[in-house]
């Protein structure tokens, strides 16, 4: 039988609650238990309406970057939480995403599903200046998080300087003011002994 | 020393990490553990995405729910979660909260951290479409939650049926078809036994 729309909706939103229950590498900042990706979606999206003047060009879009910041893990339900920082598991990222993406936005009628998941699509595509805004958002947040737990999740995780710097880059292509103080973090992290320099 | 722009919006955003450890009455809907004020907000910051065809007006400002979504709960930081069906707490929230909000929108730059009061403070008003149909998504979100743990936080606090009714009929300036909504599993949750009917 064909659910209501407003049921299927519901459906969603009860569903979604397990978002609360994929953890994150990165610590809270006062190092009480890791951050799981709900709680980190909702940093993103408050961060989208705080530091918009900061993006690269101007007319951005803001409740676009702030959906995309809301919706961006969602498939992290079925596919866990990637590590950036985890080459292997990168490999079939996209693969274990993408199956997600099909039953979690599935669950919507299909206009809204239809809807949601472009826009999830466009912002792991990175080339409209709205993702790639969120994107740098969700580089930044757990730079900053590493950086107050005194680097933190690096240090369990053996992250040197120089793969932060590669992973985190394209921040630059979102905002190239978040890049730069991204930046001073990670060298001043360096400097204070939180992180290792590793290769040039 | 005044602080450079970015840095008091940084400063805000490392400051408001701390909304993660309150803690709220609801259950998650594994029932793992209860929920937190930052994930609560992301949940209904999407559930305003999601659901806003059912406001009660038409013209909503979308963007203007989902900042108050992400944004209602701050105050907490200091303030700590009041429940809802506690009437005595309810006597000092003001009081608490108003002390709260002075400092943490005070971090900001001070024409972002005017406007962010100002729309917090719409929504405890609850006059405007935008403010009465967060203050219905604020109050759907945990009935949600209580009906797909058979009750939990009810339970656990003695909650009835008929007090559920009153603290959450409001929702029907925000939304009549989510008030209706509501109704039904209100209603489902006696006949279930999961919820005491209480005082007519």
């Amino acid at each position: 039988m064909e659910l209501d729309r407003l049921d299927r909706q519901i459906r969603f939103v009860v569903e979604i609650d397990k978002l609360k229950t994929v953890l994150r590498r990165t610590w809270l900042t006062d190092r009480s238990r890791r951050e799981n990706s709900a709680e980190h979606s909702w940093h993103l999206a408050l961060m989208a309406v705080l530091l918009a003047e900061h993006a690269a060009g101007p007319d951005l879009d803001v409740l676009r970057v702030v959906k995309m910041a809301l919706f961006h893990d969602l498939v992290e339900i079925d596919a866990g939480d990637t590590f950036v920082y985890d080459e292997q598991a990168a490999l079939d990222k996209p693969e274990r995403e993408g199956r997600a993406a099909e039953r979690i936005f599935g669950l919507l009628p299909a206009d809204q599903g239809a809807e949601l998941r472009a826009l999830w699509e466009e912002y792991e595509a990175r080339r409209t200046p709205e993702a790639q805004f969120a994107a740098a958002l969700d580089r930044l947040q757990p730079i900053l998080n590493n950086y107050h737990t005194r680097g933190a999740a690096w240090q369990q995780h053996g992250v040197t300087a120089a793969q932060v710097i590669a992973r985190n880059r394209h921040m630059a292509e979102g905002s190239p003011a978040l890049w730069e103080y991204a930046r001073g973090l990670i060298e001043d992290a360096v400097r204070q002994g939180m992180l290792e320099r590793g290769p040039a």
